[in-house]
């Protein structure tokens, strides 16, 4: 089976995004496990490898069809306007939010037509996305609707050996996402518990855990204490983990959330669902924080992004850390691989 | 200067509170630093001695004034009627929440009339101590309760080395603590968290830090990502910053608060004020979990906790990790030291 075809958006030029993705190439283990082609501007491209001193030749090329990626060439389809070239590195701009936007259709667009295995993004930068005109809370949202679906859910993964003990590695997957802490327990209710833990389960199953340990957060502090500080666990969780159980995945809780993600990282569970953002990125950043990779879940396609943002900060001064996106990309690629056997088993002989 | 005289609290007799009070004492420095002496029933810290095959002799005195510790003597207060004796391990019992209760009013009534330096407490069941007919949420709501004080909070700190590089440790200050998650935003306005940065500012200082550099958390994901999920941030967080640097703090944020923790374990503060319970708890517990020490700020009293509960699924045992005490008994020692230097200080010469 030929290695999965997969595309990077460049995300905001601003950023680091084009200096994680010419950083990441250096790794010899990515070009192991996928064939990787850039959507973005070449120009860009090539000033991130002058800024790395990587002597990478970046290759235009009309479509994703037709990339011969190696490590010493970095094939690009250019689908973002010229005007990017005259971003001034680490501004919140318009036209950066614009590129990031093209770059992402462009690249779901060939996901959702089968011309590419699965994608991977770079941040982009949500001021310059608004400014653009693109009112979205993040990548996520932006790909659920391109794709139709609303039932989906972010997943952050770290693999095995990234602060992780468990074989397959951990993911939590995030029940509410880009909202106000005030609004979450509006937007919690029993089916969509119950959904998130079937996509935790699928998901693991996909990065090669065959029967997957999922844990679930409580939402209240001590998983509420008997309902002394809120019921929700009895309403909602409880119910929903009791119908994940019936429908014979192997979840367990609520459990109250600050040892459960300590037992999770120990290695007692394959993924864990949180209730809300902070739950599961304050447990993941601090195991595994550059090595988090973002996958997105519920989609048809395959999706994953570096857990960080355009860090303005630290953009174009060549000091940005490629750790991420080498995790990104090599999670994709497993998540395409499996995708594909998935497929080709479903297939009558 | 004496070492201070500190009274460790015996908590249910169910659970694994006399077991790790007797394993923490066969840790030297702990002698070094104190001279502790425990309130709660001599017969159950016999039996855990036996079970842990400690040769210490249990010593029963009338009041703390008398006791002489050394490693192979526990000097313990009868405080706790005698009908503990008769409960049963690892089970909710009415005589456990109230023999744990005794004990600690006793030892509060030492600490505010002078008799000790400081309490340390062993873990209650909540369930015990609401069917002995005392239902407050935690030790840190009776103990507040107790010392007439309205402006406290309950700090996690874990010290240097203990997973953190600050060389002060770092301390996490919950401006909400036992409530349901969909009470936290009701119970959040710029005084109280004013008043959190105010003591933990202090706290550090008692631990050693002459310039506590204190992060704020956000309460929504991304900070509210400018006002497009939550403005909580800024209508009570920033003003609230803004007004502890007035008042000459050195109080930065608010910052997203999973990057925030990050930055503290790595060393850039020495303090966190998170939001509500979960926030603090998920990130000290992921980084030092059992050394984490439970330290009521705000009262006119030295206190400090273990930061587990009783852990009935393995008390009695012999399995208990006394790090846990040993780090709690540790910090009150330093917070009694520093008071007693502030109140000699403040006398006039």
């Amino acid at each position: 089976m030929q290695k999965p075809l997969l595309a990077i958006t460049m995300g905001d030029p601003a950023g680091i995004g084009p200096e994680v993705i010419v950083g990441a190439w250096s790794d010899r283990g990515l070009h192991e496990v996928c064939r990787p082609v850039v959507v973005g501007h070449p120009e860009i491209l090539r000033r991130a490898g002058s800024l790395l001193r990587e002597s990478r030749t970046i290759v235009e090329i009309d479509s994703p069809a037709v990339a011969k990626p190696s490590m010493d060439v970095i094939p690009c389809v250019r689908a973002v306007p010229d005007d990017v070239v005259d971003i001034a590195p680490r501004n919140i701009d318009a036209r950066g939010g614009q590129a990031a936007y093209d770059a992402l259709v462009t690249a779901t667009r060939w996901a959702l037509n089968d011309e590419i295995d699965g994608l991977v993004t770079a941040p982009l930068n949500k001021a310059a996305l608004v400014e653009a005109g693109h009112n979205y809370p993040g990548h996520t949202e932006l790909l659920a609707e391109m794709c139709g679906v609303d039932q989906f859910a972010m997943m952050l993964y770290l693999a095995h050996d990234r602060g992780v003990r468990g074989a397959s590695g951990l993911g939590v997957v995030h029940v509410t996402l880009h909202m106000a802490l005030s609004e979450v327990v509006a937007h919690l209710d029993r089916p969509s518990v119950e959904a998130k833990v079937a996509l935790a389960e699928r998901a693991m199953r996909s990065l090669g855990c065959a029967r997957p340990r999922i844990g679930v957060c409580a939402l209240n502090p001590h998983a509420g204490e008997e309902g002394l500080f809120g019921d929700e666990e009895r309403t909602i969780i409880a119910p929903a983990v009791e119908a994940a159980r019936e429908a014979g995945l192997d979840a367990h809780g609520p459990f109250p959330t600050d040892t459960l993600m300590v037992r999770a990282r120990d290695g007692e569970f394959d993924a864990v669902v949180a209730m809300y953002h902070d739950q599961g990125h304050i447990a993941l950043k601090l195991i595994g924080m550059h090595r988090a990779v973002n996958v997105t879940l519920g989609l048809p396609i395959v999706r994953t992004s570096v857990a960080h943002g355009t860090a303005f900060d630290l953009a174009w001064q060549g000091r940005a850390e490629s750790t991420g996106m080498v995790e990104a990309v090599t999670v994709a690629a497993q998540l395409a691989t499996a995708r594909r056997a998935g497929k080709a088993s479903s297939v009558p002989h």
